[in-house]
């Protein structure tokens, strides 16, 4: 076979122009998928000869033939060629060059449109069950930063004004739930991922007699692709990943804002490792917290790689369309940018410094005991909608006077509503405040101490 | 209590601008939650009753106000009023305004935050269930449409080039197999949606001792959440269905291309009936595919939705933030979108009016027996790549000459190669084709049959 | 002709189902282009009569006719029917009526192809018109708010640490830059919107002699369409205006996030009037900034729809689909969002209070001035890098004792370098961080007035 | 220095975890920006010793080292290090190895903000000029094409149906007018990308006496930003710059998609050239349109991009935050993908072969000329709707008959209006029917020569 003619050039009368060639390619990004590749390969040349498509030694000659070429990879000594256009199309030449006539049998029964969505399910699988095992390591984190401040009380907000205080360990372990979420789509997901599409063909199946279920054993997939036509023109399973990473970074986004404000002077809560941080190039002081601040910009890149696959999806005709290539990329990246930041938000949450007396100071402000004083209203007999009245009238009286509620003497405190009594003063501690919600998912250290163990931890 | 004064209104020194009510309202999109906020405020008044909150009779007379507005609701007797903001503050001041004081009880241990949860839940709880069994109706279309022209080959493409010939059963169950992940999908994330927020209160819980099992019970909910605060700041269960729309989405657009490819006179391969067709205000002769042009568009909407709520939600610090107020439009449209496209596809997919013999006809050109020229040489020794190449010098001088590969002489057949045999003719049928394409997924009859026993069609 | 018949419906054998017709109705959102609709008629009937394509009566009572119809529909006596699909069959359906066969006329030379296209034109050169005088508003009331509070002075953030004081004024200011563009880039849009597209008939012209010219100037298009094929698949106008709107958006999101930040008692820069605040159902003291959360969540409304109608365009055959229906609602969607919102913002940065006295402790505050140390330093000869260097060490001592740079004794600064003396003390204050970057476009004084002066404030 | 301090280190305790320095470096991507950066150092230099900030001699060192630093880089033998996370940092540590002290003195009177977007827009600046360049090459493609088959008659589309023929020279000019709105919307923002950031310092400017306008002139700028904060903080640019190359995309891939189209074997209206084709690996007939098919699927890629930024941008507080590093990978890789794209499209113009007796005979069905016979009518006199409705009518019939319009008998023509005379049969045919649509824009030849020759074609 001569050097620079396509493996499927016979049809075509002039050569693929060198700029198409380098437009076209897509080794540069689809040649981590070698592994993959090879190990597909492997299984699938196992198979022909079981099925006696293909000689016993035919058989052995392709995996060993692979398995080298493997290693050659590995040690760096493998030449990859756009002209030779992916992932696929490299190794098989290398395999011809090394074995022969051997090696231009693999591709019996196969297409590289079965070829490549085997490759992609057999990475996205690995992918994500590594990253599963991130997601663990960082509610871990979470949840024994929780327990390492687990009384630390720190006002709770809703609009960004300060709303009711929470334990800081209760405002930490709603971001487990939401990882906990990421963790079941993500297990959803992997299902649909894990599906056998080899022996679909170039889209109609083949006319050997393949053994599917043999292949998906060796290779360990539970399910094995219905229809030939939907195997090789579905990208689903990718789009559905990138939608559960951009979910992901929703909560990443969220987690590193809060790190930002926290860390700001003017809410002082926490402050980052300096390790974590970096400086002004122009301002000698300056100790700034890149890392959450890159994790949220991430998001966008993420979403962004989610709509970009969807619009590449749309409206495409059945079945396989080359437009499809263009999957690879935005999976890569979003895979390249999910796991690392798994690891810096593990690392900033596990290593952040709390600053509880600058949290808990805060949470004696903005009145935050008014709900507590309307409750305690309604625990005596007036309805909510009038202790809600008059305590919204109260605490206009205390801007007014700049004086917080607590501060009133009982004697004004009447004024409002002659049900207040000397206790009061018992319900209006932010201590109170939290120990009180103790209904079921509330701040309460009892929930919050049984979520722990839940965790584990 | 006086109207034009908020609930919320004590704590203000001025009121609110009367853009600004229009501006902040919702009432004009969520109103249509009336029914699941009812059903949620009559769960939460028992609730509130039976642990003694609220008195036996003050719980009665709240679910029956709450029964009588839904009627009056229903009627078209209930004034909704942007003055009141949302619909859960339009339910509440006129329960006040017919039941009095006991009105003014029902959001005693509640907050607009997790009662808004709540109705979201109840509401997409339902769409998907109804959007599950329009799925089911969808694939039984597609399948019995399937059975009724069970043989008719078609070519099948890849790259919109003739590739190889298919049963065109094959190819719309290939719609099945994408429906089927879809209806997985929306299962997976209807468990993520069936969880009960209420009882979150603001984003700490609540002081009062409620009993959230027990309005679990009541609503259905077979889950509970975990955390206050994110109970009342998480929207992943919206995104999440906005995500599983827009791949439905992707679906429904590529079958929409193809049915619009298919009613072209290029392709004829369909006719769509006429009720689904509009015509041109200038061009007599016209017939267009309206439909399924509309739903292909309607992907860009869709997908426009979910880029859109997950750029409201990303980097919000918790808890709530009235952002989120911005994720009941592209929900309601969501699915005001997905079930009339879910209708209307089913009737296209019921109606339309195959072409057989064009289609018949069309799977005889485009060189499809090619591949199976190169299997036929495979089983006679050849190596596929080896076959492939000569294959593909065959067909370029069928191009040259105008002429079919199965229109070829023996000899000149022979010419390629000697192992051709006089029995290959057999083997460069459309039927040939398609009927050796045996193994599991393939596109031979005996595939497809089991598949609609599968399907029970 | 019979109700209910299409008036395309000459080469129909069965009638629209009638769910179709909803399914494909747009007039509930194109019912808007009323004005602009009978606008383009008047305009096209009258150069139909000069070009005697009709005769004078029929062209002027089909002129009355439009101006009649236009009265029904503003005193709301116009019945508008799904049936009729869209604003302009409702409208010419009702001209039949009135005026009988001269309104038949009405279409000739046309088709809604380009019909709708000069409608939406005039609609958006309408629209753009005045959201560029409600952008000339919001930038006044940012110079005059500026000028109120000219010599404030507050911290300038970069990662949300404080970096170096800056004048409220000048930060205010740096909003009316984004305007600014903004501004430009809606001028440069209206210049593609101002095209008259009427005259390229469904898609390739028409064989009568209309003059487009003509009806350019009834109409004040200053350019004509070139190519019919292009005129009527054209929506990048539309496209061009979602994305203005959208960068327009990420001004407001970027606004709205920092006066969020700045009511929060954590700042407590501003304070928000409480006509443009809301309260909490359930937490009395509450005072929430929802007016710039809605509007920062809007943000992500336009970007979704700036996508949704980019993916809609992506891949059409020419010319017009039905796909293009879908530009309508983004469209008035973004338009509906951006006025009000460009009003909202106004109010609240012309009534939002400023909290001066607060601005300016802060200012004193995170060693703000240490580049100005740095700056001083090098004037006395230290290399940039060596001075930068120096007074971070600086800054690390001052951290560790928890003292200001401006609190160190002379002795103890000289430690860091010898260069320092005691004039240092001169160069430390927020007034000389501000006063002394005078450079073009830095945050002294003399710049920000400047300013203000081109601003005509 | 010691190596492996930071420049900006002084502050800091600990040192970056390695782990952070990759996760936070943009070295990876932002190297290509080298060119900028140091002709803004070397203008930026300059401008320091005229100011006499630094000694003339002070400034030739630098210049001089820097033009030594541009020609390492050029040959390949300077190391980059992610340790210095950006490629300002690695030339300044370069340079203070190379030089000394007067290295030290370069960051005099600048920060990172400013310079970072110095960089961002001479380079973007040089990309869009060369983007220009490359769209007038392929207006010339698409002219000349059209020129080459300036008489060939083709049916136009609607809904990809059959609606009225047209010139296919015309249908390419649709594509001039395009991407004469993608020129002139790049003209526009280039106006806001020519603009000097630089002397706005980290956000407030500098306390030295800087000459902007003097950097200006250096660096052929016309404009220089008035407002130091937004100068920092801006990235407006570049996603005007994403959006102008979305909507570029949006015509390419419409451009794709009629490329794709026209090569099946169902229209068969041109033959792409081999060299911009590839084959299957498995069907050996196979010769498929993958250059078109890429490039519509990038669209989705630069949509995506789009969308990132957008996101990334929303809701940031000024000045600079760490997120605004996410602008540089979507603007590389749009411009990566923008200009080869370019080329390709303009190549598959240039050579495609056109099947010239395909489009005509094509251009023969459909009933195309069922409008014309509709304006004939409306030339004797029948209203156009009655006209319209008679044609449908008559549509209908040759429908059943399985017949075309001229090829019914004048006697059953004037079954469906007296007014039909035989002088119809002139009207009926394509050639008639292209040449009578003579009003501006229209697909007459008249109007197609008039257009080339202002394209200078």
């Amino acid at each position: 076979m001569v050097q620079g003619k396509k493996l499927w050039g016979g049809r075509f009368g002039a050569q693929t122009a060198s700029s198409v060639e380098s437009f076209t390619s897509s080794i540069e990004v689809d040649w981590r998928l070698y592994r993959h590749d090879i190990a597909g390969s492997i299984a699938h040349a196992k198979m022909l000869a079981r099925q006696r498509i293909i000689s016993a030694r035919e058989g052995q000659k392709i995996v060993r033939g692979l398995e080298l070429i493997q290693r050659e990879i590995e040690r760096g000594s493998f030449t990859f060629s756009p002209a030779d256009e992916d992932i696929h199309m490299n190794i098989e030449r290398r395999l011809i060059q090394k074995i022969g006539a051997a090696g231009e049998k693999l591709h019996t029964a196969r297409s590289r449109n079965d070829q490549v969505a085997l490759d992609m399910r057999l990475y996205l699988r690995e992918e994500i069950q590594s990253i599963l095992s991130l997601l663990d390591d960082l509610k871990l984190a979470l949840a024994r930063t929780a327990k390492r401040h687990l009384r630390v009380i720190m006002p709770g907000y809703t609009h960004l004004q300060k709303a009711q205080p929470v334990l800081l360990s209760h405002h930490l372990l709603a971001y487990v739930e939401m990882l906990d979420r990421d963790y079941e789509r993500l297990v959803s997901c992997l299902e649909r991922v894990n599906v056998l599409p080899l022996g679909s063909g170039a889209l109609a199946g083949t006319t050997f007699p393949i053994d599917r279920a043999y292949v998906a054993r060796l290779l360990h997939f539970p399910r094995i692709s219905k229809n030939s036509i939907d195997a090789v023109s579905d990208r689903d399973f990718v789009i559905e990943f990138l939608s559960c990473s951009s979910i992901l970074f929703v909560h990443f986004s969220r987690l590193a804002e809060e790190l930002i404000l926290w860390s700001s002077e003017e809410f002082g809560f926490v402050e980052l490792p300096d390790a974590y941080c970096t400086g002004s190039s122009m301002m000698p002081q300056k100790k700034n917290p890149d890392v959450p601040e890159l994790v949220r910009g991430k998001a966008g890149r993420l979403f962004g790689h989610l709509q970009a696959l969807l619009t590449v999806m749309k409206g495409l005709p059945l079945a396989y369309n080359r437009d499809l290539q263009e999957d690879k990329f935005p999976l890569f990246d979003t895979v390249d940018t999910v796991k690392p930041c798994l690891g810096m938000i593990r690392e900033l949450v596990r290593q952040m410094k709390v600053r509880e007396t600058k949290m808990i100071a805060a949470a004696k402000d903005g009145f935050m005991n008014a709900t507590d004083l309307a409750d305690y209203l309604v625990e005596r007999g007036v309805s909510f909608r009038a202790a809600h009245a008059l305590v919204g009238k109260l605490v206009r009286y205390c801007v007014d006077q700049g004086r917080k509620i607590e501060e009133l003497s009982l004697k004004e405190l009447r004024r409002f509503s002659s049900k207040i009594d000397k206790d009061v003063y018992r319900y209006l501690t932010p201590q109170a405040g939290v120990q009180r919600r103790l209904a079921a998912g509330g701040t309460a250290l009892v929930n919050v101490r049984r979520r722990l163990r839940e965790l584990g931890v």
